[in-house]
C-alpha cells in the first residue's frame, strides 16, 4: 500500500534494527484519513471471505479495525490486556508475549461476542514474531469460529511471524512488509501474493 | 443522541446502580456504524471551535475519537496507561483514578504530538467522577494548548464529574446523559444546552 509506505518513509523512526517507531500516525497519534484508507484496503482484500466479525487487540489495533469494520459492515471486538470491571464472564483467553513491551500478558475476549457461527478477520498493527496474532488465533479457535485470515498494517518480514503463519496455511495480508531496519533505514520487500 | 440512547436501552446492562455495561457496542465489541454517527455528531457540535487535535485515552476512547477526527480532518492522540517501548521522551503525564478499574494509573502523552499552538477536543467514552477528563485536561494544560471542550459518549449525570467540569466553564457535550441506574433500569435526563 503505497500511501502507507510513504508515510513510514516520511514519518517513521528506526530506533534500532529491530524496532520501527510510528507514533506519529499509528501507535500514539493516529491519522484518521490513513486509517480509513487502511480499512478500505483490508475490506477489499478480504471482500470474498464472508467475514462476520473483526478481532483485534487493544490499543493500536482498534483504529484500523474499526475502519475496516465500517467498510465490511461488521462489528469489531478488541481483546483486552488488562482487567476490566465489565469483562468478567465467559472468557476466552490466551497468553501473548509482547515484543515491544517485553512482557507476557494474558488477553481476554468475552465468549458472548465470538460465536462458532462467526467468520473472523484478525487485524493488528504490527506483525513481528507472531505472538499477538497467534494469541488471537487461539481465542478464535476456542470460540469455534472460522478464521478467514489476518490483516496486518506493518509486517517486519525479517522476523519469523509472517512465514510461520503462512506455513500454517493462514491468509496473511500485510499492507507494508519491511525487509530490514539496518543502518537506521527502512527497506521494504514485496507483498506476498495470496 | 437518539440512536445512542436506543442502543443503550436495547443492549446496555445495568450491573448495579453505579455501573452500566455497554460491552456489546462501545467497551469491548464496537459498532463501527454507531461510532461513525457519534463522530459525525461530535464534529457537528464542535464545528466552530477551530479544533486542531483530538485527545483521548486508551482504549475505549479511540473508536469514537478516530471517527470524530475523520469528520473534523484532525489527528487523534491517545494517552497511554501503560509503558510503551516507543513512548519514552518528552512526556506529559497525569494521574487518573479509574472508577471501573478501581485503581490509579499514570497516563502519558508525548509532547511531540501536543503543542501550545493546538486547540484540543478531549473525547472519552464515559464521564463519571471526571477523573479521566481532568487528567486529560491536565495534560492539555502542560502542553500549553487551548482546550476547546470535552465530548463524552455517555455521562452518568448522577455523579459529579459533569457538573464539576461545567462549573469550571468547560464546554462538555454528552451524547447521552443518564440520571439513574436504580432498579436495574436506565433513565435518561436532558442534554445540557451550551
Amino acid at each position: 500500500m503505497q500511501l502507507l509506505k510513504q508515510k513510514i518513509k516520511d514519518e517513521g523512526t528506526v530506533l534500532n534494527d529491530q524496532v520501527l517507531k510510528v507514533d506519529s500516525f499509528l501507535n500514539h497519534q493516529i491519522d484518521p484519513v490513513l486509517m480509513q484508507e487502511i480499512g478500505r484496503e483490508f475490506a477489499y482484500r478480504f471482500k470474498n471471505e464472508e467475514i462476520t466479525k473483526i478481532l483485534t487487540l487493544e490499543s493500536s489495533g482498534i483504529a484500523p479495525s474499526v475502519m475496516t469494520g465500517l467498510f465490511l459492515g461488521v462489528p469489531v471486538v478488541f481483546a483486552r490486556k488488562r482487567k476490566s470491571l465489565t469483562l468478567t464472564e465467559n472468557l476466552l483467553t490466551a497468553n501473548v508475549y509482547s515484543f515491544t513491551k517485553q512482557e507476557e500478558n494474558p488477553i481476554a475476549v468475552s465468549g458472548s461476542h465470538l460465536k462458532n457461527s462467526d467468520c473472523v478477520l484478525i487485524i493488528d498493527d504490527f506483525l513481528a514474531n507472531g505472538q499477538a496474532a497467534k494469541g488471537l488465533m487461539e481465542i478464535t479457535k476456542q470460540s469455534g469460529a472460522k478464521l478467514a485470515g489476518i490483516g496486518i498494517v506493518i509486517e517486519k518480514a525479517f522476523q519469523d511471524g509472517g512465514s510461520e503463519l503462512r506455513d500454517l496455511g493462514v491468509k496473511v495480508e500485510s499492507l507494508a512488509r519491511i525487509s530490514s531496519l539496518a543502518n537506521r533505514e527502512v527497506s521494504f520487500t514485496e507483498e506476498v501474493t495470496v
